[in-house]
């Protein structure tokens, strides 16, 4: 009888945004007179069109493959050269990323997870709280954890607790970790590291030969120029850093499917027998050995965000973005509430009224004022209240949520 | 340190299709001259456009995006409703596989890969040889595998030989194995299982309580309709098997990327402890953690390709594929050499002449006659002697390809 990889029975419930999406399918069957007045600010989803460069882009793309002349078949499974090349030149220009050092895919989910392939076991690894739950319940999936206790913290992971005493910016720890997972901006809590609070996390990884596995797809709503986009930026970076971005949320691609993974190839781990091994070696093999590349028209479209015009449209779109994440910050900070991000992050974290749990308030704003938040505690324990509302929306929703949070609570 | 995944240096040199890559490459640039007369017969890649009926379809997916009131942001990671019914419809009517049993991918590389993540350890892994290599490395990469002997066979997995005497189709074993890995129409070997013989495998795995995972990626160059398209269509298999389909030999889609994987809800395994799990749940729960859906307008073009317009010209399309495989078979034929495949299927497997290896071979049509093939020893011990020949290309070049073949050993 075959066996199936029992980590999974260690998985909590269901996924955190599923999770969301049926208590929101339920409450709109129970009560199909309020369904329509529903405004989902939860799931970190945007809402706004593609950029006119991308869509052309991409119907570029897809008549090239009408024609036998410019059909593309398979293509290179870490991607096509003219996008890594652009993506180098526009992200990376001047810190030392070479354009075979990126890895195109079809979305940081995917590859955030998938990354857990090239690594062994007994790795320690630290993952802040609260947190994106992919990063814990992959862990959990791979078999790099024990079980959960009440809290939902898992047994053999190092919490790092961000919350208002750190800003939400995990301190270093005292104890060793091999492999760190670091978001910024970040997502849950909107909070972004300064260059000397990156450099600690470097130097710490350098100091314990470690991993840092950097989150970046968010960078897009940096505004304060002080701020670092990518890890690479902080010198010895090169050394112990893989950076994961995103088209999602800059160029609005969460449909459409594309990402990339930077991998220096000085990056190393160990094999064991005292040797080293190029984490970049690993990744190519297991990009070319369970993935395809992604879809041809897409990376077409992913290269024209680097566009003239498609840089202009997206920074408009980024405008319209923090343009909403101001507005939820003002209207919860007017409702008495304490916040935190959306000022260099789509993300607006704010503590819930005092006495009301995460969940609670989920479902008090979901009840009383048909508006889905993301419950703190769905990112880890020291989310336990807070919740996060999401800039990604129109702007009339926006208006209309800040309403009716104001009157809710105002 | 970080520990890497030491299994992954178990594996052999480059995956097949890349070192061919590398040869062809290494061959082009040391002779300019002859570079531009290399014809491609060797990776599995389709040349034909894609169907009208797909262009238009993901053109029409692309405006959707391009429009706030159409656009789409994330996806159901399980692929949209509109494509599971549609596959039900047109490829399980009558079978009992509901659309809820389908889960859409961005390739079947990925998904025979990804599979193994729902599966622990300690199983008995059988597998053809020759076999598509990515079920073996996927293997080694996940620990299910010793290391590899001077034939390149990894110590654990359970070999099941298959050759000129069991016409390519691997008998049952008399050993137990947990899960079996059968592809039908086969790649490399271009065999087709009959009725029967897929019934014995399906009872053979109702026995021994085992998982077979079934690759129908060439099911569309069935020509024979009395040889099954889907294990589905083998009483019992509901129980005990998961299919692999693919968009990229029928409707071209192998730069577009989609592909899907069936695990009826009736299959389970063992979680160590006594009790059955269903695997249609660890998948599910699998594909929303590490998976994010496919793009949007892949997903409309393949939901194209079952369209009325859709379906007749595929159809056309594997006509003009298997004509080309008539005409490599009959050269090889004529060549004197043994010749398999090809009829219900777009691979053509050729016993090398005598006393030629399978990279000598490959060597041989590279160097004099600038044809790639593939060695057949790349996908396993038991092809060495044998190669395989694409039929994806125009007529135009497989008649070249014949030509030049019986040039070479007419």
């Amino acid at each position: 009888m075959a066996a199936i990889n029992a980590n999974f029975l260690k998985l909590k419930a269901g996924y955190l945004f599923p999770e969301i999406a049926r208590r929101v399918k339920a409450y709109g069957e129970a009560n199909p007179a309020q369904a329509a007045r529903i405004i989902r600010c939860g799931i970190g989803d945007v809402t706004e069109p593609l950029p006119p460069a991308v869509i052309q882009a991409m119907h570029e793309g897809v008549d090239e493959l009408a024609c036998r002349e410019t059909f593309k078949g398979y293509g290179p499974e870490q991607g096509y050269e003219f996008l890594r090349q652009t993506i180098v030149d526009h992200q990376f220009a001047g810190l030392g990323i070479g354009a075979d050092e990126v890895f195109i895919s079809d979305g940081s989910k995917c590859d955030t997870g998938n990354i857990l392939d090239i690594f062994g076991k007994g790795n320690v690894i630290a993952i802040t709280d609260p947190v994106y739950p992919v990063y814990v319940d992959t862990n959990v999936m791979a078999g790099n954890t024990g079980d959960a206790d009440a809290t939902g913290a898992y047994d053999g992971l190092l919490y790092l607790p961000c919350n208002a005493a750190n800003g939400f910016v995990a301190d270093v720890p005292q104890q060793r970790a091999d492999i760190i997972y670091l978001c910024f901006p970040n997502n849950p809590t909107g909070a972004v590291a300064t260059r000397a609070q990156l450099a600690a996390w470097v130097a710490y990884a350098r100091a314990n030969d470690s991993v840092i596995l950097f989150d970046a797809a968010y960078e897009a709503y940096i505004r304060d120029p002080a701020i670092p986009r990518s890890i690479f930026e902080i010198e010895g970076a090169r050394d112990c850093a893989i950076e994961f971005r995103s088209f999602s949320k800059n160029g609005g691609f969460t449909g459409v499917r594309c990402a990339y993974v930077v991998i220096p190839k000085t990056v190393t781990g160990s094999d064991g027998t005292g040797g080293r091994v190029s984490l970049h070696q690993l990744w190519s093999r297991r990009h070319s050995t369970k993935f395809n590349g992604a879809s041809y028209p897409v990376q077409k479209g992913a290269a024209a965000v680097f566009s003239e015009a498609g840089k202009i449209q997206v920074a408009s779109l980024i405008d319209h973005y923090m343009g909403n994440a101001k507005l939820l910050r003002e209207a919860c900070a007017a409702a008495g509430l304490p916040v935190f991000g959306g000022v260099n992050a789509p993300y607006v974290w704010v503590a819930c009224p005092a006495g009301l749990g995460s969940w609670d308030m989920f479902d008090r704003m979901l009840l009383e004022a048909q508006v889905v938040i993301t419950p703190g505690s769905g990112f880890g324990s020291a989310g336990e209240g807070y919740f996060r509302i999401s800039a990604f929306n129109s702007r009339a929703n926006v208006e209309q949520a800040c309403q009716r949070l104001l009157a809710l609570l105002g």
